[in-house]
């Protein structure tokens, strides 16, 4: 049988499946037998052990996995959360079920808040399991710890899972709930394994299954046939093979060079993306600085330090930094304090900026500073560009604080269908895909239930950057892809084909990447970008584009 | 001196202003010298005077506005609100202190949810200052009633002021909060009100100030020269003149027919539609019908019943019905269930009758059944359809309920981007340009901080439109537009100029869309159409069209 989910990266695994244990039935709502204050006692002991176990695994797990079970621990701490505990138990609730309302209702009340936050609701369901299975004297339920290679299939996974993930033993991560962003998603794109989220029925698969997961195809296929296990074996050597081929230059057959650049989020993860060949940055991030620095904005001498720790990772090479792009889903408390309905149609990217235009000017100062002090080629860039006028507020704005090159960030439909004024008053553009897709088909990217329409293979989204494409070759101004598009390969070829002239990826995608471009030359990617125009939905584009590929390869 | 904001509607008034008062400065926070039970008395006593005032007003008043006021009288009786006020009396609170924090808390939740109800967060201000006025004795700040005619200048107008404005003495409103679909312009659209909202520093301008007033323009000029009155005066004159003249069918100076259709939310509006010569209905909304209904939807019986009084109000003529468009800020309990972080990119329109397919079925069968026992000619058009796939699914199943002609909105940029294929798949297209927009713009269309970003004569949403009216051209397919767009007597056009066969609107924007249409032929109208799209901005669109215009019109 086959199953089809959203595939993180181009990986392939065989193996065994192993289920995540189901969550704990919920308490029933039956009147305590015990006093109030004894089962007060129960929830108020189980929180305290609960809290003990969580704080001790953080300091076992260490680093961004340690955080977040410490801040677990908190939450089993919380003393609003136990005062919540107590008014349940004293109104005749067993400790069990106070502890599973208390729970829920702050669950809701963070999943209200949505964004950041509301995705940490997740961490207190895990952590209210954990309380009622310890008063129930049971096992918390978590990850399966089998001596074998396994596939692990689960609801979702929660960060208490994941980081204590025996990473070698986890051929591949499939989940029925989830969506490209979720947890699973982002664990799976940064240690590069191989995974399928949001796969509808996944739970159906029986443990011990025999399956094949085909991450570039979506799909998790049940008692695979021989020869589809040795067709899978066969590609996973191919991609060991390739992981571990010369790192050249990104470029077609016919030699056309197409730079292939890291999408960065700190200045720590430079030195690994040298190492897997990138050949420079196309989208270095700066929002996790500044959600680090708490209640107000990092000072200009922070921030300057911060950028000349990337650029000297890049010392020679381009290093294309966007300024600051809060707002949405990632709010920040000095940028964006009122409440918004939409806030992805919201007061973000350059928007906020222009309403704090102070945070704007240190950051140009900063890295104006930084450019100085190393030998990089800094641009810089604006997100969530939609007009001409932003365009030309934010270039001079650059230009002015002496950073020579400034572009924008096509992510808008607007600014794509103004690609050639656009162009002609900035040095660059950059696509970015995810965001592009989510405005163009009217579809929260965040959002399961519409998870369908974010493809970038759709012909509306590819009818766009093909606009900023011609104009990018009209002009000579480079076109960048900065969106997980990128990093699919025969994709990647398709944008190169509609004009793109750089494309930059989560590092783990470079290799594949690397592999498809050096297959087919100028004419072939235009040929499949414009078989991939011709299409009328993203599941036929791609399809058509899979299909022509072969004859128009080289080799 | 100049004030701009947004207009609503064309018209131009000219007269002195009148300041609504400010609201009450919030009660001081210092513990009551009262018993904790005197103060609890006192604020329940005014919360009772309040609620049975609102109550009385609200039976005076009668219809939509008695409505909303007894809703009112309900929020200053509501037993939780009581019981806040009670507990922050019993910390030694004044009761004035108590009912505003009370009240506070309250609106804060109101305002979280968004939408529908937190739109509502502004009738619970309203209660809660007349509360404290009551308790202070002083008169609740409310609509002024001076004898002379007057321009109301305010922040904003809570329902319960506008339903107590004596209409025949307000020239026009002008306020300096609010967008173009905040109560005050909704109003005024519907009673045909000269307005212009969000105009900012508005609430400087002195009482008793001499001001003419220009929708059209958008502007307010305090102490205006005797030219410009006279010239005000002149356009008033020539707008009254042009809604009393004969009602003939919209047409091109060519006599090219350009059908003018209403956007109508309740068959009551029909007949009114009829009187300011609507040539039929380009925009049938159907989500009051089920709003009113509660929380289950109404049975195929009542809608066959609603939708047969609509159709017979136009017999003989075209009635386009939209199917439910839920979600974003109109939810249904029975349609949308889970909170969604930006519901304007959410599980809304099409997407959610596809989820609660029974809708769907109920509604179609209703339109069906009704058209079997009506004359009018009935077309079915589906919201939110972003994709080639949604259009054959939607256009299958209306024909196969025996609907003959069956359409997509195009409100998402996506589908405007496939208008080929889309209108090879539909009967017809109606492009709603609000919607269209704001996707375009990716700029929340009800968010105040954006809503320079809401302008249709963007060049990105009129490139998004030709392609849809070029397709139109080529399959010769209807292509209608029932945004706001259609009600600017220029910018329509421009609209028909760019492919748009006809042209639905507000009933109260007829009068003056007739008037422009007949002004000029279709090359006029195709080289205003090329002279917009070759700009760069909204702004300069608008002018480049304003200042070619005189130099293309006939006489």
């Amino acid at each position: 049988m086959e199953f089809t989910g959203t595939g993180i990266g181009q990986g392939v695994a065989v193996g065994p499946t192993v289920r995540m244990p189901e969550p704990l039935p919920e308490p029933d709502d039956v009147p305590s037998t015990r006093s109030a204050a004894e089962e007060a006692e129960r929830a108020s002991a189980s929180m305290s052990a609960v809290a003990r176990d969580l704080q001790q695994r953080g300091e076992t797990a260490g680093g961004t996995a340690g955080d977040v079970l410490e801040a677990q621990a908190m939450m089993a701490e919380d003393p609003s959360l136990s005062e919540l505990v107590t008014q349940a138990t004293g109104s005749g609730k067993t400790a069990e079920r106070a502890v599973f309302e208390a729970f829920a209702s702050f669950r809701d009340q963070l999943a209200a808040m949505g964004g950041y936050l509301g995705e940490r609701a997740a961490d207190l369901d895990d952590v209210s399991q954990r309380v009622i299975a310890h008063l129930r004297g049971v096992a918390a339920p978590g990850v399966p710890q089998p001596d074998e290679p396994f596939v692990l299939v689960a609801r979702d996974l929660a960060p208490a899972d994941t980081a204590l993930l025996d990473l070698d033993k986890v051929l591949a991560l499939v989940t029925s709930d989830g969506g490209p962003t979720s947890h699973t998603a982002i664990l799976a794109r940064e240690k590069s394994i191989v995974a399928i989220v949001g796969t509808a029925d996944a739970l159906t698969i029986g443990d011990g299954t025999q399956v094949v997961v085909d991450a570039a195809a979506g799909t998790v296929t049940t008692d695979p046939s021989a020869e589809a296990i040795a067709d899978a074996e066969a590609r996973i050597a191919q991609r060991r093979e390739a992981a571990s081929a010369p790192l050249t230059p990104g470029a077609l057959a016919d030699g056309t060079p197409v730079p292939l650049l890291a999408n960065l989020g700190s200045g720590d993860a430079a030195a690994s993306a040298v190492e897997l060949g990138a050949e420079g940055v196309g989208l270095f991030r700066t929002e996790f600085l500044f959600l680090d620095a708490g209640s107000t904005a990092p000072s200009v001498e922070e921030q300057t330090q911060h950028y000349v720790r990337v650029l000297e990772a890049f010392a020679g090479k381009k290093v294309t930094v966007r300024v600051l792009d809060a707002g949405a889903d990632k709010p920040l408390p000095f940028l964006n304090d009122a409440p918004e309905e939409n806030p992805a149609l919201g007061l973000r990217g350059l928007r906020a900026l222009r309403a704090s235009e102070n945070i704007l000017r240190d950051q140009l100062t900063a890295l104006a500073a930084a450019d100085a002090q190393t030998d990089a080629d800094l641009w810089v860039m604006a997100p969530m560009v939609s007009t001409l006028e932003e365009t030309e507020y934010f270039v001079t704005r650059a230009h002015e604080f002496g950073l020579k090159t400034a572009g924008i960030m096509v992510e808008v439909p607007s600014i794509a269908l103004l690609a050639k004024p656009a162009l002609a008053a900035s040095d660059f553009a950059s696509i970015g895909t995810n965001d592009l897709t989510q405005y163009t088909l009217a579809a929260d990217r965040l959002l399961g239930t519409v998870a369908s329409f974010q493809d970038p293979w759709h012909p509306a989204v590819l009818r766009l950057i093909s606009e900023v494409g011609q104009a990018g070759a009209e002009s000579g101004k480079p076109v960048g892809i900065c969106g997980e598009a990128a990093a699919d390969p025969l994709l990647a070829v398709v944008l190169v084909g509609l004009g793109a002239t750089t494309l930059s990826m989560s590092p783990s995608a470079l290799a594949d990447v690397r592999l498809s471009l050096a297959r087919f030359d100028s004419n072939a990617a235009q040929r499949l970008a414009s078989i991939a125009l011709d299409a009328h939905d993203a599941a036929s584009a791609r399809s058509a584009v899979t299909d022509a590929a072969p004859s128009l390869q080289k080799e």
